[in-house]
């Protein structure tokens, strides 16, 4: 079950002039994290429920980087939160969605998050995203 | 003040299509709703306090059909809300953000919206969005 919005993962350039612009724009600044397993520094802004994650590389080889050259900064992924990961995983398999990671991986503040194909999502990069479990 | 997530706005080519797409996604599908000044056609699902707008054009000179020439279907911008949206245009503004709308326009279900220009945001379309006064 889909339960709120977790987070918007925005790609940028540099990661500090972004944060000073999205301070500016008024949303709730909460800190920076680096996750080595995907080469990224991001940053992360409350705003109700949910949260912004601007995303900036660390190493040329990111997945970031590679979005960064073909897209420039902007939008990246919508990810949304669910309680059991894995079901999500198996319910949307099963309704032929395919899945970027048909097993979940740990993604900011040990999250367990697993990425859909925007070729099954009409173009849109969706993560569902769980806590890490206590 | 940025209060939350109002809505993701996703340009889409085929409405009826992505709506049984975002409907087995697990989204709570609300109904559709012709905006004209936009000749786009919407369709909303909730998710937490926030919600998805699918953008389909219904007509050629639509923005969203540009947008969808250039990009194809995929997130076209993230709506913030607020309570108050002149005084925040005047904010913004008076912080060198370029504003699209420099006076609020008609958005769906009466809502008032301005744009920002992704120049000032970094390459992401932000909208603010306030309700409907009664």
């Amino acid at each position: 079950m889909i339960k709120k919005i977790d987070h918007l993962g925005i790609a940028v350039t540099d990661l500090k002039e972004a944060i000073e612009v999205y301070k500016n724009i008024g949303l709730e600044f909460v800190g920076t994290e680096v996750v080595d397993e995907q080469k990224v520094e991001t940053a992360f802004f409350k705003v109700g429920e949910s949260y912004f994650e601007l995303l900036a590389a660390t190493d040329p080889s990111s997945p970031i980087a590679k979005f960064i050259d073909k897209n420039g900064g902007r939008m990246h992924h919508i990810a949304l939160a669910v309680d059991d990961i894995e079901a999500e995983i198996e319910r949307l398999s099963g309704l032929d969605f395919e899945m970027i990671d048909t097993v979940p991986r740990k993604g900011a503040h040990g999250n367990l998050i697993a990425f859909m194909h925007p070729r099954s999502t009409k173009g849109t990069l969706l993560e569902i995203c769980a806590k890490a479990k206590a």
